[in-house]
């Protein structure tokens, strides 16, 4: 049974470690490589090394009520998705409600964890850290890794041919703080993720130009998504999962084409994703369709050479002159404190069960946590994640034997598709919801529905057509919280009542008013004939 | 019969005016106060003094295909809204395909314009003009006023108890040029048209905060709208104006509310309008209620009091901090070079027959062109009221007596309303295509639907259909460009292909095939039960 937790990193999903270990009576360490908690969502104005990166601008894309700690809801006068800022003053309010910070080393760097000799009784683990130079070194039960994947960048050079000898600048978007240096500049982004959207966007109001590069393309959402709501809220709920995994795939993705498209139809303005069946993960931008139409950004398609300070682009003979590239070409992950014995990385793909234990280990005393992306929130993903390891790295729960891990993890590896539902296809995607089911099953959390329909019908009906809110993972079994039952039923109102900050009275539409009268008018008639 | 015209000002209406004079072979000469062409259109970083004033991010709020002169469309290679140094540019291009610089006498401000002792005979005008200083003299047979209404602020700072001893700056939203000056403010933009939302927008991006105080509230449209089209195109066509003129005011008013509430429901972001049957000029931005969802931008009713560093809203007991207020109280407009008795301004309303000649003038030889806010664009509005203004000031075409415009203009200032179609009531807005059918049947020039239909079906439905862009001016009568059937049948290609800069082969969708597939059966039983 383990005791003593090294935690490494104090960012989201070390901070969720951290209070998992102290509800189950564990005696966590956490080190924090920098002086300071928050992980990514800590800006800095300079990049600093082995910790992920922010640009000023970030705001998150999950809505507040969707991607918090699933005990700790948002302050209400938070908005419905929370800037970089906030964000980090949100989990500094976690740390000191729940007492954290005594329990993390600042400015320790961990070296490496390694096996004990006798790991295969004990499972302990050697952790050599590194405290403003000083080495030092601990044994411990069990250890979390919480790292995150946003830290090494992803830079395929070779992929450009004459890049080596472009005249402009370029840069990763790692590098990226804020739009100054595009001022007038001819900007290409590479790359349509998160961060080149927008980082393009940015650009687009100080540029001269702007092109936006993607192979694949993909599906743009906006924040504000149908009627206002947040898309999140909409999108995510177990009603609509149930039905979209019921239904073969090719329906499926023409329908979520035919959604994506309502906005704005994808093929006119250069976006279409190439492939439509394996699902990438989606684009949450609200400007880009607006920087289209008024011409400050050009999508165009793959990179097919750089020459000296001009790009040219697949299918097209024009040279467009350039003078700042941007790659905005994603991360690659390492644990360079762990041996390869212990988790392997491959294509994109470490072997974890779960995405959180390393298959082939004899002793389930390790657990990665958030290293997965989820078409959902992190903060209650990691959070989740960390519930059920917990309950692992000390006994309370078990895994299958490593035979059946190795053969799950090959299986996702291989991308096996049940031919329903959607296809994500690219490494550590999943399904958000499914995920999480699965997990709050393994640690006896996971609201029964129709229990909850007989005991409290109003409930139950939130629960499954409205938004997977974290509060859901706290309704039972371990962990249960008692706020969560009015969290779920207060969900909505919060999320108005953050934009409505302007009220008027409602002066009754004649319209609506005529139609209530006509359909009262046939209800009587319907009674009258009745009693006739 | 005019001969000599004078033309004021060189911007959207006066470029127009020129060309307009010249096509009926008039002698213009145009006075422009400055030392180029454009007006409005031409940004300079410093506010002149008698010019309207942009702010650098202007971006044309009418979508290229609507927003041209009618027999001169824009470049392809423009953006389908264009932004304002492109779209000086396209005046300049205008200017020189029809060689009309050679009329223009920059750096010439009119100072006044008075009736000849023998008007009432003659309808001459004397016309006194300042050059570097020199002034000078002429008579002219006819004047076109070309100066706009965007000159003069309207700053009603009574309105706002304790502004004089506010701690902050205020300015007036003429006087804004780039955003550097909300570096880390508390930001609070007063007034929600178009260029108080586009001030608080960019704000965002560097305030710390900003409040939107908005009494009347408004309908936010987004230029990227169903689908993806731009709004305009596809809510200005005579289709949908027939439709909607023919209902009673209550429906339509449910109708648009309907609309506008399907991107984002008004009421929850503080926006909807406090009275929703008198129609205000809707507010054209994309990214308004993204500003909103992040927090970025915060909707609040009017100032009740602004208190030495903080102001407070109506209905809400809080101080908020300020440190910068934008009052984007817009614009008045006065004819300082013209006798009252020429043209009355009252209410922000002129005594103007059609928008265009003082009602009470004994002879028709002054006209105001651009002096009016359609539904539509300015540039093809302009340009059709300088149409007819000239054959009427050649004589060609004749007004109604005075005892009819007089009425008419009466009319409007009471602002009687048929209880059918939207409700236009502020100053100067009106219904954009029954204004313009309205010139173009006194020109002569408005396209037969019916005629249209037995010859040339296609272009019909087109015309009918379609958006109401300005080449259906040109099919028929005096001014008829050859170009406008071709212009009108292409104006969608012209418009998809600015923004599919990438395009990617369309696989064909397997549910859509399996549709077709069920399609032709269906089709195929149908014929076989038929022949049975």
């Amino acid at each position: 049974m383990a005791r003593r937790v090294a935690v490494v990193g104090a960012g989201v999903s070390g901070l969720a470690s951290l209070k998992c270990c102290l509800e189950e009576g564990l005696q966590p360490t956490c080190f924090e490589r920098s002086e300071d908690l928050g992980g990514l969502w800590r800006y800095t104005d300079h990049v600093e090394e082995g910790r992920a990166s922010l640009y000023k601008s970030v705001v998150t894309n999950s809505s507040r009520e969707m991607s918090c700690y699933s005990d700790f809801p948002f302050p209400e006068d938070f908005p419905n998705y929370v800037p970089n800022s906030q964000f980090l003053e949100y989990l500094r309010m976690y740390a000191d409600q729940f007492n954290l910070r005594k329990y993390i080393q600042f400015k320790t760097k961990v070296c490496s964890v390694k096996k004990r000799p006798d790991f295969a009784v004990s499972g302990q683990w050697d952790v050599v850290t590194m405290h403003e130079g000083k080495p030092s070194s601990a044994i411990f039960d069990a250890v979390m890794v919480c790292t995150g994947f946003l830290t090494d960048p992803y830079l395929p050079l070779d992929a450009f041919p004459g890049i080596h000898s472009f005249q402009g600048q370029y840069l990763h978007s790692r590098q990226y703080k804020s739009p100054d240096l595009f001022q007038d500049k001819r900007v290409l982004v590479v790359g349509m993720g998160n961060s080149g959207t927008d980082i393009a966007v940015e650009a687009s109001r100080l540029a001269k130009k702007v092109f936006l590069s993607t192979t694949a393309g993909g599906w743009v959402i906006s924040r504000v998504f149908d009627s206002g709501y947040p898309w999140d809220m909409v999108f995510t709920t177990r009603f609509r999962s149930m039905v979209m995994n019921s239904l073969p795939t090719p329906i499926v993705t023409w329908l979520v084409a035919k959604k994506m498209n309502s906005r704005f139809n994808h093929a006119n303005y250069g976006l279409i994703p190439r492939d439509r069946v394996q699902l990438r993960e989606p684009v949450i931008n609200d400007e880009l369709p607006g920087c289209i139409i008024t011409g400050k950004v050009s999508i165009r398609p793959s990179v097919e050479e750089v020459r000296g300070s001009s790009v040219v682009f697949t299918n097209s003979p024009k040279e467009e002159p350039v003078d700042l590239i941007v790659f905005a070409t994603g991360y690659t992950f390492a644990f360079p404190f762990l041996d390869e014995s212990v988790v392997k990385v491959e294509d994109g793909q470490a072997s974890l069960y779960k995405y959180i234990f390393p298959a082939h280990l004899p002793k389930p005393t390790l657990a990665v946590i958030g290293l997965i992306k989820p078409y959902g929130s992190m903060v209650p993903t990691g959070e989740t994640q960390a519930r059920w390891a917990v309950r692992v790295l000390k006994g309370t729960n078990s895994l299958p034997p490593p035979s059946v891990m190795i053969k799950d993890v090959n299986e996702r590896r291989k991308n096996k598709h049940s031919g329903f539902g959607l296809c994500y296809c690219k490494a550590l995607q999943s399904d958000y919801i499914k995920y999480i089911d699965e997990l709050l099953t393994y640690i006896g959390a996971k609201p029964s529905l129709l229990s909850l329909l007989l005991t409290d019908p109003r409930l139950a009906l939130a629960v499954f057509f409205g938004p997977f809110t974290p509060y859901q993972f706290r309704l039972t079994g371990p962990g249960k919280w008692e706020g969560a039952r009015n969290a779920i039923l207060m969900q909505w109102d919060r999320t108005l009542q953050a934009t409505r900050t302007r009220i008027v009275p409602e002066s009754p539409s004649p319209v609506e008013g005529a139609l209530k009268l006509l359909g009262f008018l046939a209800l009587l008639g319907a009674v009258f004939l009745v009693f006739l």
